[in-house]
């Protein structure tokens, strides 16, 4: 099973229990999850700058794999770039329609 | 593909994302997002009233045939008929049913 | 169809809703609703605490067989154990590979 976190919200509380979530799918002893994505856009974007308070959790998901993907449309719109961003975060057109890809690619969808 | 954005919240910042994102998937250039439906209950209603700060980004939204349903459950809960909203938006008996019967005929689910 | 709603939010208001989500699709009069279901997570643990305001909220979806789970990990991490919730709420080791696997499963997800 595969799936999605969107932090989408400006909520430092949230965006936190999103990256745990995160963490929580990939550490499951179950061995039944496959894959996950982190999909970040509109205020979610604080979460994965590269001096914010959650660099290297994020650094550490990715690390592991975990691909996490920018809304370029928000980046724009807040007169920043890739080079914020934490390194080794990818940038996609909007991050509504990835979140839109992903569920139908067979994605759970999952918003802390 | 097709998504369906769930404005449930009475956050005004999330009331706006919900629908900045409806036009993002809308004016998206990749062509591959072929429906926009937006359901809203419980505080969202506040982003669809008829004199509210969103009401010409709802029907311009409108105008680009994405389906806005209302809750009937929330508006009579609220003392609120189909009149106290933009014109246009339809009333579904409950929300949580449109949002279930959407994501059941495959729709992605957002939530700002 | 079948909904599963996601508790994750410490926000009341937020709680109340998603209690009061799963009550209406329960009594959807149209009968497309087939089964709800709540996991718990993260901040939302509050919304099932057994001394807690929506207790009786709960205990009469539980009487009704909605099958509400709470995530082993949040309990852990809050020193609380399943004692602390209201009676009949079941834990799960990990409230997002539940999420999932409802969702793998066809569930509809619902996040108040």
């Amino acid at each position: 099973m595969r799936t999605v976190v969107h932090l989408v919200s400006g909520d430092e509380g949230e965006q936190e229990t999103g990256l745990a979530i995160a963490r929580n799918l990939l550490d499951d002893e179950s061995g039944s999850i496959d894959d996950v994505a982190i999909v970040v856009q509109a205020g979610g974007v604080q979460s994965i700058v590269a001096d914010g308070e959650n660099a290297e959790t994020v650094r550490a998901l990715l690390d592991d794999d975990v691909a996490v993907s920018a809304c370029s449309n928000t980046l724009e719109m807040m007169d920043m770039d890739e080079s914020d961003l934490v390194e080794g975060v990818e940038t996609v057109p909007e991050g509504a329609v990835e979140v839109t890809r992903l569920q139908d690619e067979g994605y759970a969808y999952l918003r802390p």
